[in-house]
C-alpha cells in the first residue's frame, strides 16, 4: 500500500466520530438518542426558498459566475444593509457554504506557516481548514467563568510574532454563545492596525441575538477597511445546512481579487442553491420573530435545568444556540460514551459534543461539552433532566 | 494595505479572462460573438433531473453526510455498474463538483512540495488545485502532430523524481478529445506499479466517445487496485454544469478515509443537489444517444470546415467535446483578442480559447487554441467560417 500525505492524516476528525458508533448501537437496542450534539437545527427553511426550487425554471442547469450569481449578490447587497452593513455586489465572491468562505480567505491572505490567532474554544472545522491552508492556529484562551467573552487583548499580544498574519473570531461566537461588544471590537481594531494584521469574523450568527444584545459587524469597524474580511453562510439564518451557500465579503479589493481566482479554479457555487437562497432573502420579518423567540425560549429551559444540577458551571449566553457547560465529571469524552452506551432513563439519553475538540490547547475542555439548542422545547427540557439524572449516577464524576 | 500571501498570486486566472472584456465590449457594439471558448454545453439537462428540484418534498434543508447521501451512493454504484466499474457505496465520496474531487485527491495524497506529472495540453484549473494543494506540476508533453496520443512512457520515466507521487490523466481528455487506449493504460499501470505511484484520472467525459472507441476506467486496472483514484461530475453527463455534484471513487481505504476527513471539515455537499443528481441517474439511454450523436456532427462539421482552411493542424479527437488546433499564427492569445477588437464577417465573430494557459511549459501551445463543441451544427460551421475568413486577412498570420 502506497503511504499518503501527512498533511490528510492531520485533518482532525469531526470531535463526535467516536461517539457515532455508540449512538447507532443504543438506537438498535431500542433507546431514544436526543441529539444536541450537533448544530442541525429542527426549524423549518422558509417557504418562501423551498418554492424557489419547486418553481425552477430552467431547461439547462448553467455555470454562474465564480463570485456568484449576479442576481443573488444583488439580493445580498440588500440583505446586508437591512443589518446596516454598507457593501456593493462587487465586494461578495459567493462560496460552497460558510466553510469555503472561510478557506478562500485563509489562502488569500496567508501563506504555508503564516499564523493565525483564534479565541478558544472555537468551531472544530477552523483545524481542518488550517490544515487545508497549510498554516497554525494560535489559540487565546476565553472561559466560562468569563462567560467565554474575549480574553484580554494583552493575551493577543504575547501571541503575535513575525509569522502572524490573521486574528480570527467568530461573532456569536460558536461553541459559546458569546457576542463580542463594541469595546472587545475596538480593542480587536487598534490590535490588528497597530501589528499589521488581517480581522477575519465569521458572522453566520448574526440573527440569533437574545435580551437586547446587538450583534456589530467588522464590516463598520472604521480605519481598518482594507484589513475585515467577513465569513457568513445561509446555513442556519433560514435553517438550509444542506443548501451549502455561503460568501466571502471585503472592501479591500487585493482579497477579492485572490478569492476570485481561487473561486474560478473551481468554477461557480451550485446555481439553484443560489437562485433558492435569493429568494431566501425576502423571507418575512415574521419568522425571524418565530425562529429566535423559540430559540431564545430553547436556551431559557437549559439555562432553568441545568441550574438544577450541582457542580455545572454555565454562563447563559446572548447569541447563536450553542452554550459550553462545564460539567463535575473527570473526562467529558468517556461520560458522553457512557451516556450512549450504559445510562438511560426510561429508555433514553442524550448525546453531547465533547469539547477537548474545541480547544487547541492540549488538556483544555476536557471537563467540558457543546449543547446545542436544536430540539423543541420540551425535548431540551427532557434532555436536561437525562442529564442530571445521569450526573446522579455516573462513577467518573468529580 | 497589509500584503496578500504569495500562493493566491500563484493561482493563474482563467485563460480566457484578459479575452472577456473584449467580448463585452464587441456585443455593445452589436456583434454577435460565437463562444466557442468554453465547456458550457447548450444541450438541456434531462427532464427528470429538472422534476427532481421541481418535485422537492423536504420541510427543513438538512445537512447530508460528509461523503454524499447513501441514496445517492447506491444510485452511482448502479451507474457505474453499468459502465463496467464495480464499486460500493463505501468506495465513494460526494464532492462539489469534480473540481473539489481532484482537490481532496491531491490533498489525501501528496505533500506540499511533492510532484504530480501531467501529460499536457492539460485542464487549466488543475493549475489552480496545484496552487491550493501546494504540489507541483510536471508536464510531459502530448502533440497534436500525435493526435495527442500519450506521450511515450520513457518521457514519464525521465520526469520522475524522489518527489513525485501521482500520474494524473483526464480520459476522455479536455482539451484534446483524445482517448486513451488500452496499451497506454497498460503502460501507466506498470509504471506507477514499478515507481510507487498513484494513478489519477479525471474521467467526466466518459459517456462522450465516438467512432466506436470505447472509454476505459483506471478502477479496471488490475494490480493497483490500491494506486488508482478517478475522479468524476455530472457537470457534463447531464449538462448540469452548476449542478457542482461531483464525486471520487478508489478501493483504496486510506485515500477514503482521508477524503471523508476532508469532506467533514466542509461538512457535505448541497443536499438538493444531491437528490437531483440521484434522480439523474435514471436518465434514459434515448437521451444519451440523441447528445452524443449532436457532438459528434457537430465535431464532424467542425474537422469539414478546418479542412477548408490552409495552414491548420487538427486531430480529429474520439472523445469528449473539444479539439485543440493549430493555426498558422505567431500568438493564438492577440489573435483571439483581434477577432473580437478587429474583426467581423457580416457583423459576427468568434471567442476562442487560446492555448497557453493549458501548458505548462513555457512557450508551448503559443499558436494552438482550444474549440468547445457547445453550439448547434449551423453555428459551429458558421463559427468556424468566420475564422477561415478571419484566417484570410489576420495580420500577424504566419
Amino acid at each position: 500500500m502506497p503511504h499518503l500525505s501527512r498533511r490528510a492524516q492531520h485533518v482532525p476528525p469531526s470531535p463526535i466520530r467516536k461517539l457515532v458508533p455508540y449512538a447507532e448501537e443504543a438506537k438498535r437496542r431500542g433507546k431514544k438518542v436526543y441529539h444536541i450534539n450537533i448544530g442541525q437545527p429542527d426549524i423549518e427553511t422558509p417557504e418562501v426558498m423551498l418554492q424557489a426550487y419547486r418553481n425552477l425554471d430552467l431547461k439547462i442547469i448553467p455555470y454562474g459566475h465564480s463570485a456568484g450569481l449576479w442576481e443573488y449578490r444583488e439580493e445580498l447587497v440588500k440583505y446586508y444593509a437591512r443589518h446596516d452593513i454598507q457593501i456593493t455586489s462587487e465586494e461578495i465572491v459567493v462560496t460552497n457554504g460558510g466553510s469555503e468562505a472561510i478557506i478562500f480567505a485563509m489562502m488569500a491572505i496567508m501563506d504555508p506557516g503564516d499564523e493565525i490567532i483564534i479565541p478558544e474554544p472555537f468551531y472544530t472545522n477552523y483545524n481542518g481548514f488550517a490544515v487545508e491552508a497549510g498554516v497554525r492556529i494560535v489559540p487565546v484562551t476565553s472561559k466560562v467563568e468569563d462567560g467565554f467573552k474575549l480574553p484580554p487583548i494583552e493575551e493577543f499580544r504575547k501571541k503575535i510574532t513575525s509569522r502572524t498574519r490573521v486574528i480570527m473570531i467568530c461573532n456569536p461566537n460558536n461553541p459559546t454563545g458569546y457576542v463580542y461588544t463594541a469595546e472587545e471590537l475596538e480593542a480587536l481594531r487598534k490590535l490588528v492596525l497597530e501589528k499589521d494584521l488581517f480581522l477575519l469574523s465569521d458572522e453566520v450568527y448574526r440573527e440569533f441575538v437574545y435580551d437586547g444584545a446587538k450583534h456589530l459587524s467588522v464590516l463598520n469597524l472604521e480605519g481598518v477597511e482594507d484589513r475585515v474580511v467577513m465569513l457568513d453562510s445561509i446555513s442556519k439564518r433560514y435553517s438550509a445546512c444542506g443548501a451549502r451557500v455561503g460568501c466571502l465579503v471585503t472592501h479591500n479589493r487585493e482579497v477579492l481579487d485572490a478569492a476570485l481566482r481561487l473561486g474560478q479554479a473551481r468554477l461557480c457555487p451550485a446555481t439553484v442553491e443560489q437562485i433558492a437562497a435569493a429568494a431566501a432573502v425576502h423571507t418575512p420579518d415574521s419568522y425571524f420573530e418565530t425562529v429566535i423567540e423559540e430559540y431564545k425560549r430553547r436556551r431559557d429551559v437549559v439555562f432553568e435545568e441545568l441550574g438544577k444540577i450541582p457542580g455545572v458551571v454555565a454562563h447563559k449566553p446572548q447569541g447563536a444556540f450553542y452554550t459550553m457547560v462545564r460539567l463535575p465529571v473527570k473526562d467529558a469524552d468517556e461520560f458522553a460514551v457512557w451516556l450512549l452506551k450504559d445510562f438511560d432513563l426510561d429508555g433514553e439519553t442524550v448525546m453531547l459534543a465533547p469539547a477537548n475538540g474545541f480547544y487547541a490547547t492540549p488538556g483544555r475542555g476536557k471537563d467540558e461539552v457543546r449543547i446545542a439548542f436544536v430540539l423543541n422545547v420540551p425535548s431540551m427540557k427532557r434532555s436536561m433532566e437525562i442529564l442530571r439524572a445521569a450526573l446522579e449516577v455516573y462513577p467518573g464524576r468529580v
